[in-house]
């Protein structure tokens, strides 16, 4: 078997740790430098990493960049913040090195990823759709992100089909009980002690419907979806944008 | 076994016919009378009734029973428009005919009463609860009646326990998104095609969840519970609010 | 709005009643011609119908497949009982005819096509895969047909995937606990008085699992599925086999 | 508000630790004595425990319980191992201190205890029930503790209802697929990465199901359970099996 060397920017945070975990259980991979503040990039090229792992911070998650496309080593990378702009001088950097790949994605939980995935492909089959997400009271945004991107994209994909609005007699509403609406799609959001993070997709049909849910349980979600970049980047020079495009679907 | 004779009023409509149905399959009963407009009640009398049910119509309901209880005979009543003022009416009749028993219930469905039943016994354990009701889109009320008063039996038992509201430390919402509030819970209402009648309700606590769901697919659910209310009213002198009543809860 | 005229084949039983309904209430639909045992297939001739639906039996089928084909009507068929040697006896026609379009299908239910699809295409991204499928206590199999189906395909996913069994520990096993064994994948069968057909497909990894739920609560739910079938077979010359290849998936 | 003097037995374990860490968040009790092996007893008495919670090991348990009664201090135990015969030596060590309360149970989280409550109470109004419980891969039983005794009880319950067995017309079976039986009552057993430890009690009747469901996302779920047990422990001298004796169900 071919050992991957892997490198993790951030090594000593709390995701970071999840993932130098991850890649020292890994078979294929050999984790060879644990960078994080004020450690020399170097640490990298002296130890010969192929690929980078970065969840970090937006204020240094660029320069780290430059360094390894420079260097000809791969990336993966969970840190946020990426504008259009950001990615444009990316490319740019990357035209320079072709060879080397650079994966940016948004969400490496490939649970979360699937449903959304599945609920985007079955949106144009059912004349009703709506969202039920669940998560733990101390959450300050209602609807979650997952859920609005959910729906934004499982709406754009019933305009595309010609779906009109779901079926609706509702005439007598208590405030806020039919949900927020977002794209012509209805969104609810459950706050209960004891919930972790959920999502449940409901689509119906003529007597039947569809229910497609994740549940995460854990913040280790996120490793198997690390782990199939580092597999995956070497192979697919350039940017990336979603882990999505390395899976089989 | 002694058979129970039992007369059917409103025996014509979709909901009677299906009561008769349920009434002869039972192995301790006789339909005696099958009774609808334009027939004469005397028809129960003279076919020895003694148990009549009636799910007619707030119109004629009051009559109904003032004959069955001048004639002893018992009654389970599942037609609405009961007001306190019925009741009182109701309640005369029968002391002057002691011996003879009025079931009257909003709802027969036992799956349905044992949710709101347990719900309220569970309300007072866990700082966190919500409702998520799940109807067809024809439906014209959100929430459902249902909903609204589990959810105001339920902030009732939170209060007496001295709770205060559930955690939530939303700020920033989606108009709607957190749902309708009924009595400090939180109640949302789901439309989809190709659902009949659906309610999930949601109780947290550190690290555990307890829901509790009901699920009707077939409008003759109520016709258990109908059969017990016959079974027990001749037991039951005098008036009974509510089929939870002859329950061993 | 070009209207597709359409004979159904089968039209006095109960499904092919329902298709009848359906066509009728399809706004880019003509039902011309309702056709069933006795009447002459000149019908479909005499009427110009353009598609034909055929939800008869499989000793009929065959022929009315010949006579479709070979008058250049294509048909939408949902008839039990097509083995390999029966399609390729519905190549030779087509050969004949080319141009025409015939679909045979063994699932008309776009949930349930949906959800074994997205099932499959998980399978290889979590280390743990089971199915729960509940239906009512009058069924005859358990595993369900379409349980099996998907256990066997998700099966046949994971191993091209390379993955090896799902984890389980359990050293102390009640008989049966555990479910039945297909390929791989543990099978679970709840028959419960009040459920119609309902499965559940549980997918999981580290912290988090994706679940994947179809509960077809009518028998009316392949409807839309024809519909699309109508719509799509005069553009498809030939066998196709299965509704999913005229989704866009 | 009266302050209630707590001391915590194996307070250096796992589950000591969260026991000693809600306590110490608690308005209404004071944390005056972590004592764990090697620790003399005295401590307790020392600084006027109150009410002593157990969660210490079988071998020791019993001489502490004996310090505690002699001494008139309350006890809340989990620890494990309580025969009759145990049980029967507590109750003659409480004769001897009236006015002393000890609460021994099987489980404090109060999710999982009404879940086992509801099930029971609603047993005998359904022909159909069945339990499935689900878990992470490692747990070495199939089904869990907690499914066996739910089926035990709810099938004593079904039994003196004079309930028949659940309908079930299964004809065809893959070994296994319909579960193992307890009592009458069919117990499916799902294991899959990233879950943690629920269970899910369906009851059936017709056109309608009642689903009761506890998730234990957290193994600190016991501990408001614990809590109740010490607000109410002094109140009830003697011996007391089960924290549901101290609900209001």
């Amino acid at each position: 078997m071919t050992m991957t060397k892997v490198g993790v920017l951030g090594a000593r945070g709390k995701v970071g740790a999840a993932i130098c975990e991850a890649v020292r259980a890994a078979e294929d991979m050999d984790l060879v430098a644990e960078v994080d503040q004020g450690d020399p990039l170097q640490m990298l090229t002296d130890r010969g990493a192929e690929v980078v792992v970065d969840f970090t911070h937006p204020d240094v998650v660029m320069s780290n960049l430059e360094f390894c496309v420079s260097h000809g080593i791969h990336a993966v990378v969970g840190t946020t913040g990426f504008t259009e702009e950001r990615l444009g001088t990316l490319r740019g950097w990357l035209e320079s090195s072709p060879g080397t790949g650079v994966l940016v994605a948004p969400n490496f939980a490939i649970g979360a990823i699937l449903m959304m995935r599945f609920a985007v492909q079955a949106a144009r089959y059912f004349p009703s759709a709506e969202i039920v997400e669940l998560h733990h009271p101390n959450k300050a945004d209602a609807p979650s992100g997952t859920a609005h991107r959910t729906a934004e994209m499982m709406g754009a994909a019933r305009a595309e089909a010609g779906l009109g609005p779901s079926p609706d007699a509702t005439s007598t509403e208590l405030e806020g009980a039919r949900g927020a609406e977002v794209d012509g799609i209805r969104v609810h959001s459950v706050r209960v002690t004891g919930l972790v993070a959920h999502q449940e997709v409901l689509l119906g049909s003529q007597g039947e419907t569809l229910t497609i849910r994740h549940d995460s349980l854990d913040r280790t979600s996120f490793a198997p979806g690390v782990l199939l970049g580092v597999r995956a980047i070497a192979g697919a020079p350039g940017l990336t944008v979603g882990l999505d495009s390395f899976m089989d679907l």
